[in-house]
């Protein structure tokens, strides 16, 4: 890792002790820059899907930079707002409709139907309001059905085969059916996001008041070396023609959205964790590295077999440790605590090539900004939250979020 | 199910909201009784390993019906002993030394040193203390890396070969080395359980101050159909020759202990949710089943393909709800969160026989006692963390953790 340094590493260990999410604004603002340099035909709104990582100081860097929310819940929306968005900018696009739906919108926050329910319901309390909707165009773009957002196997949007109902409900309660959102997926490959931006487009055609086209989604990121980003102007310039073929046969000059999380997260973040054992499992076995992280702040190795870049920085500054091959293993009683699965295999072991670990170095994981703080085991083992720091644009690290206390943990606990 | 019944549901539903844990203390009770009931030849002490499931009421229910605890972090053990648990009751056996090991151990609490540097470690606080050893017999039993916490891929506990080591240390802080243990995983069947006992055994006969044996790891339970529980009175006797045989041979009577977390709580335990929404992807495709639940209480389905039963409570009475095949959903925006993966596979899909839903049913999962609440995605979507009501004997719920607030998330968020 060329940044942080490990100077930095050293003192921000020191200072606010381990395990602690680091993020880097600088980093922040430079992926919002490449998102909102997206290509586009007729104008672009760039949201941030705020459940990537939902920390009220980083949706404020983001929302400072230009972009728009995503809030994947009503609690997210309300977040948002608290962190100084305007509700203006906020569209929540939701499994679960929002308890206070009412409120939310009526304080200016957007809103995208995600099914027929949710169309009814907002527009019986809304008639004749502005809206959104969610449409499954039958295909997305992802590895497996954890990452796919589309297609017949994704409970995500209304399936594009009903879109009568969808022109019923609208006519029923006089909506302006304005914006159209499909959610292709988390992949990197420019065909398949072209093919997916055309269905999306065949639909959009036929829903005649749409004049804003989401196609939400993420794009890859390369955490792990020989891993491959997404290329975000090859994916935005294949789609221009296909926006501008639209608007020559139907008329309409649609305003594109993207959603991007990690995209815009995942490598401005870093775990700094303290080594707190070395052991072995003989000479025919595996050295292992222990660190006082783990699942609690870093589940991607254990769900999906993520690969994470891993570096030791040692206490000393000795930047001679030998270097061999070691398993990194969490804090939790729990044999799946591994921070070195094999590439998608959390069943799989792959020993990692490190420097020699001595107890009190500082161990740092890359590329945790993305469902990391926002997607763990929090308090398992009944280990506390970790805290959060923001470095800001002039190297100063900045407390963002504390750690917890088992008292709140326990705060809500009823023991009579 | 046939219980908690569909009226109880209905009104745990009403009374408390949704996504709430239930817990039941006569099946806990009877749980502990089980496992109380272990044979072995010279005395026994049952651990409940307090990580399955760490609510304080859980704890105290337990603990008065005469288990002692396994902690796995420190936390664990303060947290025990807030739940009214004796220190001299509670052992710690933790990849991370606690922070306040010292103090910990002066109040009472048992330590289980897991590696030879945190035998070092207590050896130099309290020379001349009892203590126990986890050691790594070099095998253990269950499906895979992720449950098995013994042999070579396993970093809990010292490596078999390492024992010189340990005895080593005992002799240089003359420490009381009295107890051993192994932790043999989470498999249930008495022919691994007797082949690792022998070699824990074989182990123990090396180490002669050591009077008791924890031959730690959990038994498997039945949650869905099919599936096959671990026979208590099985295993224990297929261990009783062994024990027996040891006296014979080192003329040491070792008492036995062991430290079931599934085995005492999985089956006393589930989630009351909601139906939010009923949606399809066509006549090819699925319909589904939304919920306000998910991977924000249950995890498991999402990290192994576990398996819960799942049934609708309709809100109406209806009995005679048509049964047909649904997938059900969560309700966090991750296509990962699908509550009916195929089994041992979380990116198939599986549907079940359900009754015919509608908006505002309950939907209850079963065997969500263990390894729900204590790890689960929380505040994912940041939705708040679920409340959990617990039924008495005499079948009256009571609250014993509220539901979170989003102030209390964001409470250690520093925005400026």
């Amino acid at each position: 890792m060329t940044f942080p340094t490990q100077d930095q590493i050293r003192a921000l260990q020191a200072e606010f002790g381990t395990p602690l999410y680091v993020y880097d604004q600088s980093s922040l603002e430079r992926a919002a820059g490449e998102v909102l340099g997206f290509p586009n035909a007729y104008g672009l709104t760039a949201r941030y899907a705020m459940k990537a990582l939902s920390t009220g100081a980083i949706i404020r860097v983001l929302a400072q930079a230009g972009l728009h929310i995503d809030a994947s819940s009503g609690y997210e929306a309300e977040r948002a707002i608290r962190a100084g968005v305007a509700p203006e900018r906020i569209q929540i696009t939701a499994q679960q409709l929002p308890a206070d739906l009412k409120g939310l919108v009526e304080r200016g926050v957007g809103f995208n139907a995600c099914s027929l329910r949710q169309l009814q319901a907002f527009g019986q309390i809304f008639p004749g309001r502005e809206i959104s909707v969610r449409i499954n165009p039958g295909l997305g773009s992802g590895h497996n059905n954890r990452t796919n957002v589309g297609g017949p196997s994704s409970s995500f949007g209304i399936w594009h085969e009903h879109l009568d109902e969808v022109l019923a409900l609208q006519r029923e309660f006089d909506l302006r059916l304005t914006g159209m959102h499909t959610h292709i997926g988390s992949g990197s490959d420019p065909v398949v996001w072209e093919r997916c931006a055309r269905m999306s487009l065949d639909i959009a055609a036929q829903l005649p008041g749409v004049q804003r086209l989401s196609l939400g989604g993420g794009f890859k990121v390369a955490r792990a070396e020989g891993e491959t980003p997404t290329d975000l102007q090859a994916i935005g310039r294949a789609l221009l023609p296909d926006f501008e073929a639209f608007t020559d046969a139907h008329g309409r000059e649609l305003h594109l959205e993207i959603e991007p999380g990690t995209y815009l997260v995942a490598n401005a973040g870093w775990i700094v964790a303290s080594v707190i054992d070395v052991v072995d499992t003989g000479a025919n076995g595996y050295r292992f590295i222990k660190t006082d992280t783990g699942m609690t702040e870093l589940l991607r190795p254990n769900l999906y077999g993520a690969q994470h870049p891993i570096e030791i920085v040692p206490a000393d500054g000795d930047e001679n440790r030998e270097i061999s091959d070691y398993l990194v293993a969490g804090h939790c009683c729990e044999s799946g605590d591994v921070i070195t699965p094999r590439p998608g295999d959390p069943e799989g072991l792959l020993p990692r090539e490190l420097a020699a670990p001595q107890v009190g170095d500082a161990l740092v994981i890359g590329g945790a900004g993305a469902y990391c703080s926002s997607l763990a085991g929090k308090n398992y083992n009944s280990f506390p939250e970790a805290a959060e720091v923001l470095i800001s644009r002039d190297g100063t690290p900045r407390l963002v979020r504390r750690r917890q206390t088992l008292d709140q943990m326990l705060a809500n606990e009823v023991l009579d």
